[in-house]
Formats: C-alpha cells, structure tokens, sequence
C-alpha cells in the first residue's frame, strides 16, 4: 500500500466519502488510489473555485466535511475565493493539496510556488506530510483540525508521500465523532442577569445569532428568550445557513449599506452575541464608524462561533426561567404578494420565488442588490434553508448550489444568482449537468455590477464616465446565459415578463434536474 | 487630489497607460480616479485570471508592465494562477489591489484576509501603501520592482489610501526609462575559453536561450557561435515569447515527457545558459533525475534571467571572433504538408495553421497535448510570435491572446487552446468581444484532460475505473465552444473535418475581430 491508498482509506476512515476534485500530474498516485475505491465519490469541477465552493456548499447541508483534491500551489489558488467564504461560514472543509516530491522542490520547476504562504490566510490549519509513513498522522490531525471547531485545513500532499510505501491501517474502528464546543456557563449568569437588568432599567437588548444559533431548534429557543425579555433577533448581512420559513421564528438581518445597517441597530442597547462576533461595516466609508452598533452599546458573548449554540441558549433560556407557556412565534403562511405582471423585476422574481418555493428548498442566494428582496419575501415561505456568501468573495452561488445538492439528493436547490458574480464560476453548470442534480438556477440578468454602480453613485459621482462604464457595465456585448448553461449540458430558458417567469419557474419546480433561467431584470 | 487620482496620474507619468481590472467596493475611488482620465485604456476581465493573464500577455508582447486592479485579498488570489505564469514568463506586471481602510482592518470584516501573504508567492515585490503621501513613493518603487529585473510586484492600496489627500506630482518629468542589467564580463570570457575547450577535446556544447534571448536579434548571434563551435541551440519546454518562423533561427525545444527530454538533452557536454535556468523534469517521477541534463554535464552562465541577453551573446561572439562570414541559419519558406483530408486530428489543426498563419502572427499556444506538432509544424511557418504557459498554471491561453492582442492591434493573435484548461478561463472571450480583438480562438477539443490520462498510462494504469473517468474525462455532458462562445458574443463555428476547418480558418483570417472554432480531433 501506498501513502496515496493509505490517505484514502484515512479519509473513508473519518467518513470524508465526497471528493471535489481537479487533480494534476503530482496527484496521479492519489488518483489511481480513489479509482480504486468507489466508495468515495469523485466529483470534478472545471476550475478550483467550484472545487472549493462546491465543498463548502457540501459542508454547510452535511454538517460534515469533503475534502477537494488540488494541484500544487496555482491550483489551489485558483481556490481560494471560495475557500475564503467557506472560512466564513465557519464550515469544515478538508484540503488535498498535491505538491512535487520533496526533493524535487529545491529544482524550482514551473509549478513551484510557496503553497503554505497561499494556503494560511484562508485555513486554519495547514500541513505538510513529511512522508508516506506520516499519512495516517496527518489525516487524524487535518480531520481534527477541520471539524472542531470547524473550519477550513489544508494537507499538503508531496508526490513522494503518495507514491512511498505505508503500511496499510491495521486497526479500522470508527474515528471519534467531533464533539462541539460548550459555551462557558458562567458567561450565561452574567448574561441573564443582564438581561433582568434591561427589562428592570428599559434597556433594549437583542440577540444577534450566528452559525448554529440559525438552526431552527435554535431560533426557538431564541425567540421565547426575546419574548419574554423584550428582546430583538438580529443576525449578519450574509449568513451560512439559516433554516426559516413556515413553522420556524423570523430573525431580522442587518442591512447591507451602511447607514441603513446603523439605523437597523441604533436602538440596541445590549447585544448578546450568539455564536456571532459584533457587527461591523461590510466596508469602510469616509466619516462612517467601523461597528454598526452605537458606540455605547454593550457586547456580550454567549457563546463563540463553532461553539454549541443551542446549548447555550437552553442553559440561558433556564437561568431566565422563562415561562413554559412562552412559545414560539413560528411564521404562517402567508398570501405571498403576487407581482404585478409585465416587465420582470428583480422584485418579482423573488416573489414568485418565495410564492413557489417547494417544502426542503435550499436557496442558494448570490443575488447581491436582489438579495434584500429575496429574503424579504421568502420569510413566510415554505420551510426551506437560505445559504449565502459569507466571505464577500463573489462566485459561490453556483458552486454552493452543487455542493448542496450533493449533500441533499432528494432536496429542491435553487440557486438565486446576479449576472456579474455569477460569471465568475459559471462552469460549475457543467458540474451540475454531469452530476444530474437538482438545482434550479435563476441568473438576475441586470447586466451590470450594479452595487459597484451603486457605491459610485454614493460617493457623489452623478454620472459614469467611459471608464467606469467599462468596468462596471456588463451591457456590451450582452451575456447570454441561456447559451452558456446550454453549452454546458444544461437545459435553460429566458423570462423577461412576469408571465414567462411563473411558467418557466412551474415548469422548472415540475421537474427533477439541473435547469437555468436567465430572468433580465 | 486623492491619493487615487495621484496614483492613476503616477501610473501614467511612468508609461504605464492600460489597466485590466475586476474593482470592488474598496477600489471606488481609484475607479472615479481613472474616469477622469481617458489616457487609461480600462478593460474589464469577468474574472480576475482573465485580468492578469491579460497584463502577462501584454507585457510580453508590449515590453512593459500593464497595471491590474484587484479586489481585496480573494480578488487577488483568483488571478494568481496566471501571476504564477507572468512570474515564470519573467515579464512585468504591477498589481493595485485594492485593501479596506487601514482603520478599518483591526474589526475582522467579512472580505478581509492576509494579502501579503497570497501576494508574496508569485511577486518579487510587496508592499502596502501606507497613506495618501506615500503613494507617489510607492508607485516609483513598485515600477522600479516590476521592469528591472522583469517580473510581478505588488501594490496594496487601503481605501483610506485612495481617499485621503495627497499633493499633486508637481515636477511631471518622464520618468527613468529601464536599462537592462548587463552579463558580467568574466563570465564571457571563461564561457569563451570553454567552448575553444570543447573544439579541442570533442566535448558537445549547447545554448540554452530563454527570455529575450529567444528573440530574433538574440538566436541569431547564437546561432553563428554555434556554428562555429558545433554547438546545439534549445531551449525550455514552455517558453514566455519566441520569435520565430521564416527569416529567423530555429531553436530545438525540450520536450515535455521526462523520458525525452533526457534523451533530447543527453549529448550535451557543456550548457551554457543564457537568460535560462539549469533545465530540470516539469514533474518528478519515482526513479527518474530531477534534472535533465546528465550528471556530468557543465552549466556555465553567460548571462541570468533578466539580464541583456543580446550584449552578452554579442560580446561571446566577439569574444570568440566568430568569423563575419558565418551567418545565421534563417528559416526558409517550406512546402508544409498539407495533412490528409477526412477526421480532424490535433497534427492535422497544426498543420493547418501551420500553412495558412499569417505574417507577423502571435501564436499563444495552451494546446497542451498538442502543443508539440504546433511548434513543430509553424517552424517555417511566415515569422510570428510564439508565446506558452511558463508556469504550467492552466488557463492561460485565452486571457493571453486579450493582452497580446491590445499589445499589438495591427497583429492577428492565434490562441491554440486545449479544452480542459480552455474552460479555466472561458470567461476572457466575452473580453475578447467588448474589446473587438482581433483573437482567434481554435479550441481542440478532445474532451479530456488527455495529458493526465497519458500520466496514468505511464503510471502503469491500462484502464480507467469509474473515478478516474469522472475526474479526467470531459465527454459527459460534452462541452459546446460553439454555444460559449456565442454566449459571450464571440462568433464560433464548428469542425469535425479537415475540409471543414480549412475552410473555417481562411473565413476566419480574412476577417478582423474575435472568432472561435471548436476542432473536433
């Protein structure tokens, strides 16, 4: 056996069972390994960013982590972005980056670079295998690394640990599951008795919740907490994972633009912080302040982020004593609003979303200036899990969409997506095709990067001139998604009425399979 | 004035006159900056791999730097890879990325993330400005790292940089015009002295020429030392820029296998580098040399990368008195074979292109597989340009051709492009069309990544399982270029026989502007 067959069998080992990959010369030896065990899944991606992405993706619905296959250092690069809201979303994710054998590294070839260096900013955790008889120490640490608390780690594989000789796992018990992390009880008392505080001064408090604090049992418990105490639920601009919808609690997101996000929380006078770290601009902006809270708000952690958050709030929710008869206020259906017909709109088409949204939807949202509608609108849809980019770092939409899918077969994904991001990685369709999942993908085809039109507009400038019209314009020549997804194997259409929208969306909803509709707006 | 309008002016006061961008939000202020300033030719890539590849294409084929404009950290690390080929092709690009405010950093917002350390890898310069009065400082370091000797450097600009105020430049005098650095003399002298040694004693000396030691001045004075000194021209196995064709000297390529290329390179005696690097295996391969050349065989250095390679080879030459009645071996037109009718093959594309290339073409060649019948059958092809992936990081060739392209109007760009890594960076032919570059696109399409199927075949493996055939094959579903291309308004036709291509090649080079041909082989 191999040190490649070894890695293999490590992984399988810890239930690492889904491998992204785009794979090189130096990862042939781990290639051949995975050939020979098809109870790993491989999974290509025509770039790395949708290797990454589609991991993250994955990691977000199975609470567990894959593990992409990279090559060398330009190939995890390429990577990166998606690596970057993966860390984000605080999710696990487990990195194969195949490197030269050792000793050919000080030969500089082509395809050298500093792997580490690239690899740090966006992992927690980086290592090298220093040969194919550390394999099986290396995958316990990098597993252990990725899952508690989670996050993204990286393995740096050289071809001369893949093809050295191992000696094969003598002992295959279960690898421990990861445990996660208790909040600090004594942090509760001081919270509940902070909270008695406001209710006894008039203070206002609210929760601001995070990572598994967006669980459905979570925001429960959360919710008869804020009742009882007069409390808001807030959470980030852009979240990983929030399970909402009928029968689950509404939680408040703070706005996108600055100033709005400083009105959404001016009133706050105490934050608890649930899994979440204190809010803060997306950007900075002259004369604007860095938090988003006021300056004398208080800040109160319950628990950190990867921390186990539905513990922390039962603990809470019993100092509290509050009430049993204090239930929950689960969302109803509601008569979503339908759009006026006509013209489509990046409005109207959230609302037919939320309207048809099937039971067990994942939305995958990278709708940028449309997502505030859309999140607007699917609050009292049919239960569904919303994702979002995390990091910031455009061209996850699609890739999420297919990680998602892979972890949730029998689930609808729809992936809500802006043009320009969506470009970014718009061959992971092709991954889509090839895998045969059930993601349907809306393009909001505004043909513009329209929240930098945006930002210009609010730094004074009235009108573009040639030059920005350049960069920030998508309009000369027109994308045409409709032939891109087709080019790709998968099946598309173009609304540009409400009318056409609701049918091709019926259409699309009646059907299992990857679908796009590039809807302009 | 702000520091990014003092930034975009000292830009502009050193030449520095084209700016292939993706901005974000933190870069606002450096987009109204180069508004205001029609002088900035700004072309927008849909990823950040299509900017920088784009700015390698145009320094190799301008001779100077063209200026990127990159978002934050994962705007950065998605152009990487094709830094990574800019650094190996040795040519000079400056990057501006863009950072948040410096105030701004210490709150841990979402797109923040250690761009020193992405940077660093694949730049030989780094350095972050440090205020609105230390950009005119950095700008003038920046230049000076990124044109002596050639290579990429890196300029991080927070926003508060941008936005603060700053002097305008007041003395606009142009500035300094790089000298290349002049081969040390010495070593003319003892590589003279060696190569008499060689005549004497039977030894076998080459010149390895890479850099602007493959230009046409440059090959031939090395080809009259060779002759007169029966020594072998060659050079790398990817290369950044080769003049080549009829009119000029042929230079023997390394081949990409391991096997041959030892074979290639085992008569070799003495290697007497110019602008190279020893020669060492793309790869390393369990039981094979990490260098190619045999263990005993002499490396002298007449001149480093970087370096003046026409005065060094100039001096040798005079050095070694070569006789004025030894003259340069110039490629004569030949008859090329026009391939056999009926199924398209990857030599029957080369063979093709080979007769029809226009005069004064540049070739960007990322035909992988096939790259080696393109470089074999062009050689008497009419004179033209011969550009490569330097650094191996795949998707490279279509970004290229966009810089190439508005390096040279006048010229018709030829990008020969495999598949596999065509798909990294498909998004530059929307570039090629907003541009109406005069780029045309031959994709060979065998729907795979065949050289990674050839290094499993040479691993031993004679038949791919179900996991290797879905991380190395790309036929299910298969791609469309033709749909792509037109997705992104890039006029496309397909071939599947030699017939059908010949003809769709003389269309195509009757015609200015952007055209793509899926060949079937």
């Amino acid at each position: 056996m191999n040190g490649a067959e070894l890695l293999r069998d490590a992984l399988l080992l810890h239930g690492v069972d889904v491998c992204f990959a785009n794979p090189g010369t130096s990862e042939m030896h781990f290639v051949a390994a995975l050939d020979a065990a098809p109870r790993m899944r491989c999974v290509l991606g025509l770039q790395e960013n949708i290797v990454t992405g589609a991991a993250d993706g994955f990691a977000r619905m199975a609470d567990r982590p894959a593990v992409t296959l990279l090559h060398l250092g330009p190939g995890l690069a390429n990577g990166l972005a998606n690596l970057h809201n993966a860390r984000r979303a605080r999710v696990p994710v487990i990195n194969v980056v195949g490197d030269h054998a050792s000793t050919h590294l000080a030969y500089d070839a082509p395809l050298t670079s500093d792997i580490e260096s690239l690899a740090r900013p966006m992992s927690q955790f980086v290592r090298r295998v220093s040969g194919a008889g550390d394999v099986r120490r290396a995958v316990a640490e990098v597993y252990r690394a990725a899952v508690s608390p989670p996050g993204v780690a990286t393995l740096i594989l050289p071809a001369d640990s893949a093809w050295g000789e191992a000696e094969a796992l003598s002992a295959p018990a279960a690898a421990a599951t990861p445990v996660m992390r208790q909040a600090d009880a004594g942090g509760v008392r001081r919270i509940a008795e902070t909270l008695r505080d406001c209710r006894r001064s008039g203070q206002r408090p609210a929760l601001m919740l995070s990572g598994s604090a967006l669980r459905a049992t979570a925001t429960a418990i959360a919710d008869r907490i804020a009742q009882a105490f007069d409390a808001r639920l807030v959470t980030e601009t852009l979240g990983g994972r929030m399970e909402r919808g009928q029968g689950r609690v509404a939680v408040g997101k703070i706005p996108y633009a600055i100033f709005s996000a400083l009105e959404f929380l001016k009133d706050i006078d105490v934050l608890v912080l649930v899994g979440a770290t204190p809010p803060v601009g997306f950007f900075a902006y002259p004369g604007a302040p860095h938090r988003l809270t006021r300056g004398d708000c208080e800040h109160l952690v319950l628990c950190a982020p990867g921390e186990d958050a539905v513990g922390a709030l039962g603990a809470l929710a019993a100092e509290l004593d509050v009430p049993a008869g204090v239930r929950p206020r689960l969302q109803a259906a509601r008569g979503a609003g339908a759009p006026p017909g006509g013209t489509l709109t990046a409005e109207a088409v959230s609302q037919v979303v939320a309207q048809l949204l099937p039971q067990g939807a994942i939305i995958c949202d990278e709708a940028v200036t449309a997502g505030g509608f859309l999140y607007l609108h699917t609050a009292a849809s049919a239960a569904h899990d919303y994702l979002q980019n995390t990091g910031g770092a455009i061209g996850n939409g699609i890739p999420m969409a297919v990680g998602a899918a892979i972890a949730c077969a029998d689930r609808k994904v729809i992936c809500v997506q802006a043009d320009g991001s969506g470009m970014y990685t718009i061959q992971g369709l092709w991954t889509q095709a090839r895998e045969r999942l059930d993601v349907l993908t809306i393009v909001l085809a505004n043909r513009a990067y329209a929240i930098l039109q945006w930002e210009m507009r609010e730094l004074g400038v009235r009108e573009l001139g040639e030059n920005a019209r350049r960069m920030l314009n998508l309009d000369d020549p027109t994308l045409d998604f409709v032939l891109l997804a087709q080019g790709m194997g998968v099946e598309a259409a173009r609304a540009k009425t409400v009318e056409d929208f609701l049918r091709l969306m019926r259409f699309a909803l009646a059907r299992r399979g990857p679908f796009l509709i590039e809807a302009v707006v």
